[in-house]
């Protein structure tokens, strides 16, 4: 049988509730479709920190390598500052991974009320393609004249070209797989004048090899406006990794919940692990209750699978999803519901 | 009687329309509130910079500084490269003038239907205060080994501990003056970790001289989530330059419409002119046709009444506005009317 091996993480908080769904109906997914996943099970969270003074070993990222991905659940707890937290576990695999590709799918399922007025499932379905190594995200930075009235930080955004060009490749790419064949660009050249011209340039130029593709780009400001006036007029957003990160919280919240939204943190030529996440965090005020909706984590394994080729199996976990949220499965708060954690997972676990 | 001496700039596209009826409008309550306005006209824009090769002359911001405030239109036009329009008349402006703070109310007005679903009036009232001359809008940035594989851009946020602490007192202290008592601020630590960190610790430090305010803090992403899914939560919002950027975009989209939403840029001081403006730009597709909404302009008009020390004929016109749009008067498109230009800034002005 095909074996993929993975390691898993369920890290903080709700994460070590909504990793086990997520490996419930991944292991039910396993069975039916005839994978077979090879579990890793690695306790790195901020309590390891608060026991060894370390989120993971020190050769944490070369264990990991000898995996084909990361399932992750959430990074980070209060007391613990998000410096030593994210940038000692999540941002390390991001970058040393060279995940450069964090994708991120909004949509409005069947079944879920959106926060907006008058929108169906057939208005709010487009795909957050953001770039997760570089841009304003930099370890490029510092602090002068500490304690006195003349103190300043500064940090630099770095946008490559190599950078630029492959996250928006990828996006085209992916455009072109879609139906609407339309891929729209987050910039802020007007304020922010010397990095984003710079990203604009290079869209325009990738968009001279796609002709089919039908392009668009927005000033973030407006941009975010647009998601909530107009959501239907989006199908491939690309972004930076700033501003997609902007852009994949708004698009959930506008998709009604933050609980669904999965995302895949990929390298596509496959050199690195990519790891697979759910959008939300380690929610601390939910954490521990069973009352966390695992759906952003079990549809995050359903990006997996298919970032692992099982294809059909990754269909039938987000159909699974559908079928639940359309025909009134049991749902978490979030959602209006009353069900717990474990129940989402059992009921997605036994139609996959 | 009182004299204020207000530079006029319609700028470009629906400025030319809707500074006109902000002048009407303003006009309208200097005879009923006996004031005098001392208007001085002045064309730059776009069409000048394509006349003179400049967006305003060499003595432009000396020529202002004998005003008491600027009443803006919009600037920017297709064709002209953002970093020259904007960059050669706004953003001097804003920063030449310290106009260090940019305030920008969200409210959705009774009569105005808001995108999202089952809110009204009293779920959507609250005031951003967006940092105006700093933070990630800076001009320290390069680009290096242009047009080859390994070109690359750099852009420089810079944040000082001076520029952090005037903008979230005036923060502090507007959210003193008003009911909710409550500050949020917005930031990114999280990801941003050298000038992020800072904001939070200079918003700490200054929280402790303000203890009847409630403060709290959300990164950007999921704040952005918060506006559209939970805007009752907000009273009144510092945020650094670009975040206040997005915020003051999503803020009035979420509350029905951005042809509503004012602006102030203001040196508190009053060391340098003020500058206000509506929130939208100069909105090409619409522009010449007189069907542009004049409402941001106009409320623009009463923020700079209010700031010129006329309280009284600020409250005349914003209450104008809100009966204008609560019982049913002339509305242009935006708000789901067929009324032009004028006929709003008309009919305002006959009630303020
Ligand atoms: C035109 C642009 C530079 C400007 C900004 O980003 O400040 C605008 O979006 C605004 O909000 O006033
Ligand atoms: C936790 C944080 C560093 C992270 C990010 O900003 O990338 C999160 O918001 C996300 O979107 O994955």
């Amino acid at each position: 049988a095909r074996r993929h091996r993975i390691a898993v993480i369920p890290g903080d908080g709700i994460g070590k509730e909504t990793t086990p769904e997520g490996l419930r109906v991944l292991d039910a997914a396993a069975r039916r479709f005839g994978f077979e996943l090879e579990l890793t099970h690695l306790d790195w969270s901020c309590e390891t920190y608060a026991r060894t003074g370390k989120m993971m070993p020190d050769d944490g990222l070369e264990r990991l390598r000898a995996h084909d991905s990361v399932f992750l659940g959430a990074v980070g707890w209060p007391g613990v500052p998000d410096n030593v937290s994210l940038w000692g576990l999540l941002i390390p695999m991001r970058r040393d991974f060279d995940q450069y590709i964090s994708l991120r799918p909004c949509r409005l399922m069947p079944g879920v009320r959106s926060p907006l007025a008058n929108r169906g499932p057939e208005d709010i379905d487009f795909v957050v393609v953001r770039e997760n190594t570089e841009g304003e995200y930099s370890s490029s930075g510092g602090r002068m004249f500490r304690g006195t009235a003349r103190e300043f930080v500064t940090q630099e955004s770095v946008f490559t070209r190599q950078g630029c060009d492959r996250v928006m490749k990828y996006a085209f790419e992916l455009a072109m797989k879609r139906p609407r064949k339309k891929l729209t660009s987050a910039t802020k050249s007007n304020g922010i004048t010397f990095t984003m011209p710079f990203w604009d340039e290079r869209f325009a130029e990738m968009a001279k090899g796609y002709p089919e593709i039908s392009t668009d780009q927005f000033h973030i400001d407006i941009l975010c406006a647009h998601f909530v006036q107009h959501p239907d007029w989006f199908d491939v957003v690309v972004a930076s990794n700033l501003f997609g990160d902007i852009l994949s919280d708004l698009g959930p919240a506008v998709a009604g919940s933050i609980g669904i939204a999965p995302s895949a943190n990929i390298n596509p030529e496959r050199e690195h692990p990519s790891m697979f996440e759910p959008v939300h965090g380690s929610a601390p005020d939910i954490a521990g209750k069973g009352i966390a909706n695992p759906i952003a984590q079990i549809w995050s394994g359903a990006l997996m699978l298919e970032h692992l080729g099982e294809a059909e199996a990754a269909a039938a976990v987000t159909g699974a999803i559908e079928s639940l949220l359309a025909e009134g499965g049991p749902r978490t708060r979030d959602l209006g519901g009353n069900a717990g954690t474990a129940d989402v997972g059992k009921a997605l676990a036994e139609v996959v």
